[in-house]
């Protein structure tokens, strides 16, 4: 069996063994031995690794134009980025997302794969930093404090893709729900009491609507992530980054990615600044906020199935109970719930990371990073499973709906234009005591005659708005 | 019209204006002109006025008994803060809850009213503070650090006693209910799905011992109270404050309030600790999330009249809609979930402002002060009317419940001793497939003998365990 | 002394005496009766009161021009509604901001108010309901599910140009300061640790831009409440409004306020959806979050005098401490972060309330209305507060800044671009070591000319970008 | 290449392939289909595991003593527990701790795992649960709704242990601190102002304290988890338990962890209780407040090394930027930091899932168990962390901190029993105002002798309480 090799390289702290293979050097090796918090390392996150690598590449690329990087050495560096980016090399990207020092483990970690990969493109060996240096020459015009923010918004936008697709999927599976139950005429409910009648299918619609305004809501606030601060270096007053870098290393960046990157105006400003994760992680929160009510109307809904509402069915999953034979849970909506609270759980989070920052940056931004990636891959996960096992497969009992519409009280509602709200108050009130439906009490009371009272409490007639004048 | 009067009186900052005929002085006109935040002054909280004269009586007697202060002022000083006991100078505290300054502006309050007080009992004028000093005779051996935090745990006890009051008078009121339907067979449910039978009776009394843990849970918290850090002046070192003092003026405030007061083991550390609070207002969160989650039920119970679940019938309390003739809403339960949400809330401004202390003080203690004195506040008037307004006249449709009971499936649960889970699964399958009774299908296969059978599903033999044997 | 009299009005519930001079009615009286919770009542927010007037005005013009209600009894609620917006009523709205029914006790006091004045405007008695019923006139076309979320938007909208004037002039405090101090260099600092040289002008326009981002955001999603639900009536699906109520009140709306309101696409969606609410307490949050940090910097940066960083002084406000004679605290700054942790914790109690929406409507409306007031008031106050009793006096040590400069460790990093980022860190290692300057340092290593040097250390050339070529 | 074999088994919804080595069986398999949320399953948490284990083998013991189960069947169900606990069979738990369900899910797999294994000893195959059925043998007398709120109980039980093991080698750390800066004098502070004299050690001591507290508020919440309700099986009325169960299965429990167990004394109340879970884990929280507290002072203390207070150094784990060459950053505390803001944001989690619990049952447990553990672990690791890479290697630099004070103008508050508050005001602002030092002011204006400043101001005196007399 053969043992591990190590070369050995140096910094400010001294000397460190690096696995001779490993492509990151001492920096990362240090990252490495700091952090043990969570079992979460940046290579298990694919997108993340390809923005750092984005940035590398939009950078080196300015940096050339410029004139401040030759032709082999910015040759080089874009070539590693560009395998990267081709999945080449995300194994060494190992640290803890959980981490100290505001993501500088992070830039360093990529600075030194893309040398280390540079340095082989070039005929070098790994560790011959002389020719490419992580520091100098691929973060050059750089600083962990514009590359780290830049990346991880990059990294929120093409996650945020993904969640909007997901999000697609289960809209179109509701608008599928809204069709076939159309004509399904079943009972609103406000407050849990009894309301007036709707259909299933605006009920499934509504859901739907509902959903596509959190999709506008994310793009909206996916928006505030484009502005970036490449060029500010250290805090914003763009020291070691030449004039035109953060103009041209912006514009690669957005050709690159095919997004509509812009320089923020105050870089200074830029620096520390953690609205856009606030507002993005908010708007995953709004969004969470919705899908549990959405998954609480489910489960209420389905409830049953003889001593609930039972006006649902959702698609069994699994037996129910390890005791009670022959129940069935709504275990696709609960696990959707959880993930919700999850979400809102980050939010508080990334709230108490955020209004931690200090000065000219907000060292906190590390576990914004590892909450909202949590949050958006948790909510694809789960709003994929609430689509494709429990939506699509949704029924509805329609006779058992409309037994309850035709039952209800609330039809009295309609007869306010007719009979006034005092009059309609007493219809009610005496059916509810007497037990007795509201259609004989107008009756039996002369206040209207049988034709109108046939037309005005037609369940389908209630679902629309109609011509009256008041006395 | 009488124009206005004033005094003129001066401190660090010059001069200021201060109403002639005001028992407050300089240092409180300024709090008063600092900040105008809220509409909450600390008058409208006689808690937490007498906690402050509570603690200054108790500082006065221990330094009176150690020397410091003699006779005739220490005696002064005394009756000053007796009758604010009394209630009668409430009235000169009008600073706003919300302020900064750690609550400095609260102690100086207090050492202004007491020392303009004293000065008259002693035949003084107003404002001659050579006789009797505010900050070195009121505030002798004493801080804003360890009076503030004293005073708010002081009334935080008050408060609390309150809340266990409204707690006391729930908790017999749901055990009336328990009384009442012990005998009301209802179908309890399990992730809203129909689960096995209990009593209506056995869902009021566990509500009832739920909150009864909650009392005791606050009076574990509060016990956290009772360490106090009197005596450490400033920083917890002591410094100016004679030997003694601390034990001293704890015993005194022990003995005047009847709370078990003692002294903190480390000055240091109490000054900027924050630790009791963040577990008083948690204490505070929990009974939030529980009462929410009963206001929940009663609302799931009680709904219908037609289309719900309709157990339960809440009184009613007003006209539930203004379109919507007839319709009664839970407005009392509502009113409680929002109550337990702010509470929740609350909680989250606590949890900042405890994680904010920097160094040797927190110094946003008075927004945690302004959030718990809201939260038990709210809690009890809430409580209050849930429990007048809602509980006491809850009533049971025990008819209903019972042919809940008699025609679910869930009860074949309790025939997995005698067939079998995995038989038992079949038969449940089986009438809900078939829309069919379990009772008829268990005896159409033979699976059990009628009598064995009419005693397996006897609602009421399901209520406790039985000897049973497996194969 | 005369004793108060009254008039019998009944509802559903039976009979009520109300006060005889009141212009609300009895289910007002109930609302005052149920809910003892908050001491706030709704005629302490005058723009809460007017938003419903103004949207009770649009209604009746509507319902006028549509021919449902005549000219008499539309030109008596017209002028009732626009007596309340000349701010004439507003004492008969005196139910607690907390409370149950979704808003229905506000609805019904806004309907009953208008209906007593309509009928005095008509030359009839208050409470003679025959001639002008409070639900079926003052309400007509309209349920509380729409009448109460529109007017709780437009509540918001209201507010929320009080808190961008506020935000304003802070924003122009700042930039004063930014000007005043634009040309005083000081250290800037990342991770709490020396960095590189920026002014102090630049961190306070940082300042500046970043709250002027906030002002962006709040008018982002102040833009979400321009959609309303009138015409949706109780469940969204218009029953009881005639065709066309929708569009032409919510027209009248925007006419009467100049906002830009349109109708909701979907109305069942509309009604029990909190998204805007949501979003629109989120950005307060995010305004909270950053105005926390802005005063958390104010503090460090005027932490002193003597043993901290000492670089701004804040005015002085009042004596900082009961004990420490000669203390200045920074009072201000304190009452705005605490300030912001309330309105923080209200996002939590908002997210509660709006995850607990169920079915056709959210019922916990009233607690978002009450939190997000709460938040836009204090936070205006605060602001105000802040901007002339703290930054308008700020001070900045300049000398003292231009000194720590002089003196760091950190402006090393100018001088990668000249002797690599190696190089440097072994002269930042020996400065700190021997405590010796880095200019002595490079000097002696011979690593740099002295001009060179000289340029490249300026602390006004650290302040922007440079031209270099890297080897 | 072999290819995978199965055996197939089947449930309430029909049949499905298992593969045929695994020891789970047909519902982990819809359980392992189901979820796919996160990446962690229960077999990463060994403590998980073994409480599952344990709980199934104190029920299994008490059905044998009860005569429910032969001896065979428990020997084996025994056996197969035990080899659990051995950790033999851990990699057969598989499925997603995100999942709905409340539990049912664990509970199975737990079952089928030991069902499958007694088998085997039993000499049986797997899948032939005709001799041991997982729902009636392994599951006698249980639900998943005692089953599994017990074992989140032991669980969060013995991850406690290691939390108290961390905590206290992090106290060690800083009373060894304490100790050996015991003389060394500082400056206090409060609200970042200079106050009054201390020591180093005096602070490291009040940290270690404060943190000591956090152990006792773990251990007196962790007593809430010993309440468990075995026997109460589905809703809490002990169907299908036999009478006794709950009282033996509990000390059984007892006996076999050897942690203080006790019965619900309302099973009912207590099958969704979260009680508990909400106060440890607001335990959790209050430790991570104070935590993220303790990091940010150590932060602070540590910020320069030129332009900040530079009181103390951490040790170096990194280079600190990527541009900024010999800058070192505290990524220690910072991580540990973010890791507090975590189990803030999961607390909030917590009090979602538990506010949602419903009737009879909370279905949001599994959330509530992967939050906790989440936090513990977290915790755990951050706090090894802290205490080996930083807290032991802190260093003090006690000439400067001793050059503070006696720089100050603080001290002059030990001047108040001599000279009075207001004298002592005077004093300060000049020595402000004039940058002198309160000693030479106080001699010059002839307030003091010298003999009785000198005595004053010696800073170790003022460490302490000292004897006077007011006048």
């Amino acid at each position: 069996m053969s043992e591990q090799k190590f070369r050995v390289e140096s910094d400010l702290l001294g000397e460190l063994q690096v696995p001779a293979e490993a492509y990151y050097g001492v920096q990362t090796q240090r990252g490495i031995n700091n952090y043990h918090i969570s079992r979460k390392k940046m290579r298990d996150y694919p997108e993340f690794v390809n923005a750092i690598a984005y940035v590398k590449l939009a950078a080196v690329q300015a940096n050339h134009s410029l004139g401040v990087i030759n032709d082999e050495i910015s040759g080089a560096i874009s070539q590693a980025c560009r395998e990267i980016l081709e999945g080449k090399l995300h194994e060494n990207f190992p640290i803890d997302m959980m981490q100290g020092g505001a993501g500088t483990s992070v830039n360093m970690n990529a600075n030194e794969v893309i040398a280390n990969r540079a340095l082989e493109i070039m005929g070098h060996q790994k560790g011959e930093y002389q020719y490419c240096y992580p520091n100098d020459h691929c973060n050059c015009g750089q600083s962990t404090n514009d590359v780290y923010p830049t990346t991880i918004r990059l990294t929120f936008i093409l996650l945020n893709k993904r969640l909007v697709e997901s999000l697609t999927r289960m809209i179109n599976a509701l608008r599928d729900k809204g069709e076939e139950y159309k004509n399904t005429i079943k009972m609103g409910r406000t407050q849990l009491q009894d309301a007036v009648p709707m259909t299933s299918g605006q009920e499934f619609n509504a859901f739907a609507n509902n959903m596509e305004e959190e999709i506008l809501n994310l793009e909206r606030n996916v928006k505030l992530l484009h502005e970036i601060n490449m060029g500010g270096t250290a805090i914003g007053t763009g020291l070691n980054a030449v004039p035109g870098f953060a103009k041209l290393c912006t514009e690669n960046l957005a050709k690159l990615t095919g997004e509509p990157f812009t320089v923020s105006p105050d870089l200074v400003e830029a620096t520390p600044d953690t609205g856009a994760y606030v507002s993005y992680s908010g708007a995953l929160k709004r969004l969470a906020v919705k899908l549990s009510k959405m998954c609480n109307d489910f489960r209420l809904l389905a409830s049953g199935p003889r001593c609930g509402l039972h006006e649902i069915n959702l698609p069994p999953k699994a037996p129910g109970s390890s005791i009670m034979p022959g129940k069935v849970n709504p275990v696709i909506p609960e696990v959707t719930n959880q993930v919700c609270f999850k979400v809102i759980g980050n939010d508080t989070t990334v709230t108490f990371a955020a209004e931690a920052g200090q000065l000219q940056l907000n060292v906190m931004e590390p576990v914004i990073t590892e909450s909202i990636i949590e949050s958006v891959t948790w909510l694809c996960n789960a709003i994929d499973t609430l689509t494709e096992e429990c939506i699509k497969g949704i029924t509805v009992n329609a006779e058992h709906t409309a037994e309850m519409v035709r039952n209800s009280i609330g039809i009295v509602t309609a007869l306010n234009p007719y009979i006034g709200y005092k009059q309609s108050t007493k219809v009610a009130k005496e059916a509810l005591e007497t037990n007795r439906s509201v259609y004989d009490i107008v009756l039996e009371k002369g206040l209207m005659t049988k034709e109108k009272l046939d037309e005005a409490l037609n369940p389908q007639e209630m679902l629309m708005s109609h011509k009256f004048v008041l006395k």
